[in-house]
This record gives structure tokens, C-alpha cells and sequence, in this order.
């Protein structure tokens, strides 16, 4: 019977068939043990001289690295194997010999293996990024689900730019030009009034120059947008969003964590509530370590790191100033020079996870702002009518998911979190 | 305390605060009736002259269509209620009053609706379209996620074409050209045999020239992809994905088809088994009422809809001509001139939802296919190597999400199925 590898403690002592690849072996004199994974683990395997048809012997000893292979023998528990199961060879039939697999168990550069992706993914600790990213997409998706929103998918093509047009990638479109979203939010208002709360899960695409460890030029971006909330329930909604995937992965991915060298402690500590700051207050931090960055500028990655580092959880920055903001972001009625804004930065220099806020929802004062920012009025004549046709106080946020699966593996570079990383120089394999 | 409609029958006898827009409004004597819209459903509320003070009583006849209000007052079970329930209004709260809605509830055109989708998406129908999108789509993530496949998203932005490049769509990537993606199909390929078994569930482009009820240039598609399977296995898992998603819209989304006011008696009889047809038998069914289709043509809607018609279920037609078929595709080892491919055609006309099969795992095979459709062997390197390192037998689909909410919905054409829909002429709201 074919059974997956996470499976195997479900069979022990009964013959099963394993599909997969080689992924190591070694000997000890008549004794030869193989590494077998099926993409769901990786389970030993052992094969005693005497004890199987010397064929079978033989083709061990020949088979090399990511050769596919079908394994049928018996589980059987054993505490000294890894994963505490292994199972006894009856038979190994190999499907397809590889030859000179590139990636070898020994250390690569990153410059080595980029070329190499579509292979790199079958290595351990990339199969470990790969099940925690598909795990918070899930918990994302069910916390939101679970309260009802509604899955509003937003286009890529669009006609106009959310937040100016230099950092477009821009497609031919027929006649026309079309550009690919940096973002769903605008739309995502329109639906937002439509269904009540939506969000949309999709990948947006900025055309950087900059080359660091926190850009792609493609990445999924989750986006709730809500009709009738208010600056104080979006943060609410992004912490309680954070603490919910935090205790998923800690539940569901602990094996995967401890691949990763993770430690966990850090991600045990994330708790309700999270420390919320203004601007204002979070310049004051930064300027104790930074005397450089002055009231009104827009925090840089080592701005960032500095405010990670004075607490344990996620910060919830509010109330940054207007001009450094989006045009849609509404003014705080009190001061007008500040924006009903939110960034959550997070643990340990991952960053801004999350940058949102409520949206300005005056047709005349956004119709300004559009003015002020130079941008086209006739594109956002759609955009507009959602403040002519029953506003309200509206806001969300958006999450980057990529970065978010950087922090929670503790992964550097975002350009390991994604199957197929976009960059700069990168749009191959 | 606010709640959401779609909640109302937990709070029978309670004061709760609705917040929504105004949906539509009668007056009888001294009674006025209001239907309020929150996006998760709409709620009829009684104003009685002389039961509320009568500045109340005046707001409420000057309220405007798609106003956007917030209802305070008593939930009462009245079986006369559309939905069962209705609020005695204690207060009502005018946020921004609408002027001139262009989408009055009399009957609109399709031309005139679609510049307002912004708008549009408000309407009873399209909000119940949308619902069912969402249950879809979680319904069939739900159905991997519990059989253990892992959400491993492909890049859109690619560098070569997966079909031939007259239906790509072209982007200017710094200095390079890049193309979007039609298909995450040979990623996925790479990702399976990584992760073992995998979907990927993004926005897919083709810059087609058609205009019909079944084409968008940007669509959803949902691709699994599994290691180590073969024709049959790759039918079962799109039957039981079928059957799964049906039975989950025939419990959650009953009142969602019965304002598209769908025929659910025949969604009903969507039952495991589906016929399974080879493309031979499928053109002999068709040629009894169309003579003009000869063996070894693709079959055109007008053919699926023949096909459709002579069964419940939706069929699967297997072993196409190899002629009619992507070069990755399986050739039959008995009879080289067929693939190991298979389509889903959908009931009641709904047309092709599934497209899929085994993919050529031979290196050598793979290589000369590559030659005979002149794609550069340059741009397939990575792809090459899936056969040179542990290829196995593998396959899987790709389910059209539009085309498949269309024939759940019973809705013809598929613009009103996505919130946004992009067409040859259309991309704008």
C-alpha cells in the first residue's frame, strides 16, 4: 500500500510502499542504510546483507543522490532513527538513476544554487519554508473565514497606479498600456462596501531598483479591507491576526521550526497585547540609538531593526505623518498633519510585516489629495464614486506574506520564502 | 452592540446596530418599510409614525438608495419578513446621503452595468455570485489542504511561454522582456517533486483575440499537481474534488442559489461516478447531432455543449490526439498517437473546467517534443532537469475557476463571476 512518509507512524509493523528519491546513504560493513524522501519526510531505511536477494544489495550500493525510487518493506519503530520510525527493505525498485545530482549534501553559495531553484526546493530546509509558508497562508485564510469575511480576488491588469507610477511594471495590453497592481486595496473598498468585509490573497509586483533583503518584485500580499471600522479595529484585527498564525505554526510546524534551527521561544513569547506607539513616540525610541533620523522621516530597515529590538512582540506603530503616507489615507480629524495610519513592524529586524490604516472616505477631500498628488481623476472616477455613493469610515491593512514567512522561519533574505523568487537580476527558472 | 445581518437569528429580542446601506424603501399609510444591506445579507426594518419621534419618521423618507446608514433597534422573528426577521427601528443614523445611485433596481444593460462593477458588485445578485466564488474556492482548498497537499504559489512574471507565446500577455522587466503566466503547471512540476503533492491557485493571463461568454484575459486557475501519479488517479482526484465542492455549496450556499434562482435539483445529481470517455467515444456522441467534427479536431463549445447535454455529471473525456495537446504531455505507450490527457466538461453547457493529464517524464521524449514545437531548449533547461534528477510518473489539472462558479451560479457568461473581469476591451473600473 503507497502511504505518505507523515503518515508512517499510523503503519507500524506493516508492509507499506514508499514513493520518492534518494536523499542519502551510508554503510557499515554488511549494513547499508538509505535516506528516502516522498516530499512529506524523510524516513531510513535499512538493508542487512544475507537478509535480502544479493541484487537487491547491489543496486544499493549503486543508487545515487535523487534517483526516484519505490521502497516496499515494514515499519518498524525504532527511537534511534530519525523521525523514530524506520522501515526494513523487502524490495527497492529504482524508476530513474540521476547523474550528478547539483546540489550535493555539502554547503553551496546562494549564487550557486538561485539557478538551481527548482531543485533546491526538494533540499530539508527549504521543504521546511515551503510547508510554514503554505501553513500561515492557511491560518490567515481560516482566521478570516472563520469571521466571516468573504475572498474578493482584485485584478492584476490595472488601468492606474495606487502610489505613483515609478515603481510600475508595465504590461502591453492590445492597444493599450496596462499595469501590473501593487496593491488591491482600492478595489478592495469597492467590495469592501459591497460584501461587507472582504479580503482579497494575490500577488502584487513592484518595480524596485533596490536590491535588498526584504524586496522581491513579486510577492503575495493579504489585504482585509473592512466597511464601518475604525483606526483602533484595524489594529485589532492585525494583532489578533498575528497571534492566531503564531500559535498555528507552534501547533502544526514544530518539526519544520526545528529543521530550520528556529528558536522558538521567540515565537512563544508573542502575546496579546501588542505595544502600540505613535510616530512620534517610536522617533523617540529610534533617536536614542539614531540621532540622524529626524521627526517626519520615513523609517529605514535599521530604524526598523532598532524598534524591533526594545520589545518582544510586534510593534503597532500609529499616526504617522500625512506626508509620508499615501494619498487615500485619511488625516486624524484632530491634527491634520498626522494619518489615521498603522505599520506593524516585526520581531527580531524582520521588518514592516503589515502597513495599513483607514482610508480617506470624503469625496472632496480625496478628490484634493488626488490634485495634490498629481494623479489623473479621471482614472479614479470608480474610486471616487464609493465616496459619492454611501461612504463610511473604512479601512485594513495589507500583509506581506513573504516577509512575514521570513520572520516566523527566521530567514534572512525573503528571497528563500517564495517557490520561485522574482529580483532585480532573477525572472529564471 | 453591532452585528452582522448574516448573525440575526442569534439576537431574536435584542437591541443591536446595524451598519449598512440603504437597499430599498416602501411606504404604506403610516408605516414605513426599509431594507437595509450590510453585505451579508439585507434586513427589513418598520418605522411606525407616532411610535418613533417624527424627526425619524422624516429622515427615513428622505433617505436615498445606497445611503449609507446605521440602524439601531429590536430584532424580531416575523415569518412574514424576508429572512424571517425584521428590526423595530428605535433610531436610524444617515452617514452620508447618496445622490442619483446609477444603478436603479430596475433592469440594466450589460454595457451599462460593467462601467459600474464598482457599484454593481452591491446588487443582490452579484453579491450572492460572490459568496459562492468564495465558498468555492475555500471548498476546494479545504479538499487538498485535508489530503495533505501544500500551497506551493508558481511566479507569474516567467521568462518563457508554457503554450506558445500569441497568447502572452508581454512585460517590460528592466531590460528584459518577461511574459505573464498562463499556467503554473511546469513549476508546479518542479515544486511536486519537492513537496510531493501541491496546488497552486493564482491568476493566469492569456492575451486571446476571442470574445465569448467563456473567456476572460485574466482568470483564476487552480492547479494540483501529485508525484508518482498516473491517468486514473489524476481523474479520481478531479471527481472527488468536484463532488467535494459541490456538496459543500449544496449545505453552505442554498440561499445564495436561490436568489440566482438556480435549478439546485441539478446540482444535486452531481454523484460520483462521472461517465469517463475516451476523446474517441466523445466524438461519436457528438457527430450523431453534429456531423460537420472530424476525428482528431478539438472540440468547440458548441461540441462540449452536446457532450453536456447527454449527461448529469460532468464528463471525463481522456486519450485526446497527441495533435491537439500540449508537447508536455504523456503519449499513450500502446498507441503513440494519443496522450494521456484528460478534460472535464461540465455540465448544462458549462463548458471545459478541467484540463489536465500526465506530463512526459522521459528526458529524451521530453527533449524531442521540445524540438518539434520549436521552443528554445535554452528557456527548458530547468524543466529538462525535472527528467534528469529522479523523474517519476506524475500529473494533474488545472480547474478554471470563472468557468466553474458559472456553471454552480447557472450564470452564462463569466464577467459576472469574477469581481473585476479583464477582456479584450475591458480593463477599467
Amino acid at each position: 500500500m503507497h502511504i505518505y512518509i507523515e503518515d508512517i507512524g499510523k503503519y507500524q509493523g506493516k508492509d507499506v510502499i514508499i514513493k520518492g528519491w534518494l536523499f542519502n546513504k551510508r554503510s557499515s560493513g554488511k549494513i547499508r542504510f538509505i535516506l528516502v524522501r516522498d516530499g512529506t519526510g524523510i524516513i531510513q531505511s535499512v538493508i542487512a546483507k544475507g537478509e535480502v536477494k544479493d541484487e537487491l544489495f547491489k543496486i544499493v550500493d549503486k543508487i545515487t543522490q535523487e534517483s526516484s525510487v519505490i521502497l516496499t518493506g515494514t515499519v518498524r519503530k525504532d527511537d534511534r532513527a530519525p523521525g523514530g520510525y524506520e522501515i526494513i527493505a523487502k524490495d527497492i525498485k529504482v524508476i530513474q538513476m540521476a547523474e550528478d545530482y547539483p546540489i550535493t549534501p555539502k554547503e553551496h553559495s546562494i549564487e550557486f544554487l538561485l539557478p538551481f531553484r527548482h531543485l533546491w526546493l526538494r533540499s530539508k530546509k527549504q521543504n521546511a519554508i515551503m510547508r510554514i509558508r503554505h501553513e500561515i497562508i492557511k491560518a490567515c485564510r481560516d482566521f478570516l473565514d472563520n469571521q466571516g469575511f468573504i475572498n474578493a480576488d482584485t485584478p492584476i491588469l490595472t488601468p492606474a497606479a495606487v502610489e505613483g507610477t515609478t515603481t510600475l511594471f508595465q504590461v502591453d495590453y492590445y492597444d493599450q498600456n496596462a499595469y501590473l497592481s501593487q496593491s488591491g486595496q482600492l478595489y478592495n473598498e469597492a467590495t469592501a462596501a459591497a460584501l461587507g468585509k472582504v479580503y482579497c490573497f494575490g500577488p502584487t509586483f513592484r518595480a524596485e531598483k533596490s536590491k535588498t533583503r526584504r524586496h522581491l518584485t513579486e510577492f503575495w500580499m493579504l489585504e482585509p479591507e473592512v466597511a464601518y471600522i475604525e483606526l483602533d479595529g484595524i489594529m485589532d484585527l492585525a494583532e489578533d491576526m498575528t497571534v492566531y498564525f503564531v500559535e498555528r505554526i507552534l501547533e502544526k510546524r514544530k518539526k519544520e521550526l526545528k529543521i530550520l534551527e528556529r528558536d522558538i521561544s521567540k515565537l512563544e513569547k508573542i502575546k496579546k497585547p501588542f505595544p502600540r506607539i505613535t510616530y512620534k513616540q517610536a522617533v523617540e525610541i529610534i533617536r536614542k540609538k539614531d540621532k540622524q533620523l529626524k521627526y517626519g522621516d520615513d523609517f529605514g530597515a535599521p530604524h526598523e531593526t532598532i524598534l524591533s529590538d526594545s520589545f518582544d512582540n510586534p510593534i503597532l506603530v500609529h499616526h504617522y505623518p500625512a506626508g509620508i503616507k499615501a494619498f487615500y489615507m485619511k488625516r486624524d480629524p484632530n491634527d491634520e498633519s498626522l494619518s489615521l495610519s498603522v505599520d506593524m513592524i516585526g520581531p527580531e529586524g524582520s521588518g514592516e510585516l503589515i502597513g495599513g490604516g483607514q482610508r480617506e472616505d470624503d469625496y472632496k477631500t480625496l478628490l484634493k489629495r488626488l490634485k495634490e498628488n498629481n494623479l489623473p481623476e479621471k482614472s479614479y472616477e470608480w474610486y471616487l464614486d464609493l465616496r459619492k455613493f454611501g461612504t463610511c469610515p473604512h479601512g485594513g491593512f495589507g500583509l506581506g506574506l513573504e516577509r512575514t514567512i521570513g520572520w516566523i522561519c527566521g530567514v534572512k533574505h525573503v528571497r528563500e520564502t517564495i517557490p520561485f523568487p522574482r529580483m532585480l537580476d532573477r525572472v529564471y527558472p
